[in-house]
């Protein structure tokens, strides 16, 4: 079974590896890194090349289709290449998947017009522009179109398990879990946007102002 | 302030990224990842490329110092390079830090011995080897030696965050976490070895006896 994961640059890394690094743990995944061109990617803040090994028109039928977020995905959803993938990708995907603001570009194709969907959430809004109905939610879940969305950045750990109970069962996912000891305990409360107080808020606009 | 996060051929890419991901979110640090030689490395079974930018030797002094683990780091450990610039780079570092088995490396350098430490839950009889007082805790700190271990894979985001709030404020510990949405909520809770049925455990016997 084959998973491709969208690389573009300026994306977001752990919206590709948190979903990565579940599902590599299935040996029954095969997974490649896709993208428009083979070759380095750099992230948002340029810090991390990640490689694309395949160009998306060479992995037309995956049965499984991550796409990331990032600052990259203003660009990546106005992408022709990227758009075109997708579609043709999800006529016979299993699952068609999003990470973060790879929301947008899922949207960018029309595939969650009238649908509920998540993203990360500083861009509901933006989300909504395409037709969909954003809800604040780690993971939505539409199993009969074969599409699942998951929030901000860390959800892809998340959705990534879920996705491994639906394909395989709840012991794999389980199995995965255990393997990634992922037994979470931040040492804060402030994950979500209803939890985030002024404060907080604030600081968030400060580093996103400093870095974008 | 500069943060160095180590790569090397078949790491585990969320112990490098979830941490990343966290401290890439503060304007104040900069982030580069180091090897030995320049170019690309490959996750554990392959899957992924992942660039190193500078050489050990080039970045001798960073403030923060990430060790990630994987299947790689029984040959990390052995690796002189890597032991002498982690000896080297700790004598200035703020923080030495390690993820998952990435503490089988920093315990290769001594800087472990006597201390207690964590590590992936599989990984505790060896870590013992090293000196270190192996303890099934998600982060153990001992900010008088500068040194904190994480345990399995995913626990590097909850370091980073804590080591964020440790080097500037709570506000930004938890800016960050707002903004990669780290509200984690796992379909299963079955992340710790404490918390794991046999079904579970056999599984994880089978992926890995697969993977290896």
């Amino acid at each position: 079974m084959q998973v491709a994961i969208a690389l573009f640059d300026r994306l977001t890394a752990l919206d590709a590896v948190g979903p990565y690094e579940v599902l590599q743990r299935i040996p029954e995944l095969d997974i490649v890194f896709v993208g428009k061109e083979v070759g380095e990617v750099r992230t948002e803040n340029g810090f991390l090349g990640m490689t694309v090994d395949a160009k998306y028109e060479d992995v037309p039928t995956p049965d499984v289709v991550v796409v990331p977020g990032g600052i990259g995905s203003r660009v990546a959803a106005k992408d022709d290449d990227v758009l075109s993938w997708i579609l043709t990708a999800h006529e016979t995907s299993l699952f068609t998947t999003s990470v973060c603001t790879g929301a947008l570009i899922l949207g960018a194709t029309g595939l969650l017009d009238g649908l509920t969907a998540t993203t990360h959430w500083s861009a509901y809004d933006t989300l909504a522009k395409s037709g969909a109905t954003p809800i604040d939610t780690r993971v939505v879940e539409h199993l009969d179109k074969r599409i699942i969305t998951a929030a901000g950045v860390s959800s892809g750990i998340d959705m990534a398990l879920r996705l491994v109970e639906i394909l395989f069962d709840a012991t794999a996912a389980q199995a995965a879990q255990l393997m990634i000891e992922y037994d979470p305990m931040p040492p804060f409360d402030t994950g979500s946007i209803a939890k985030a107080t002024p404060e907080v808020l604030e600081r968030v606009d400060q580093y996103a102002a400093e870095r974008d």
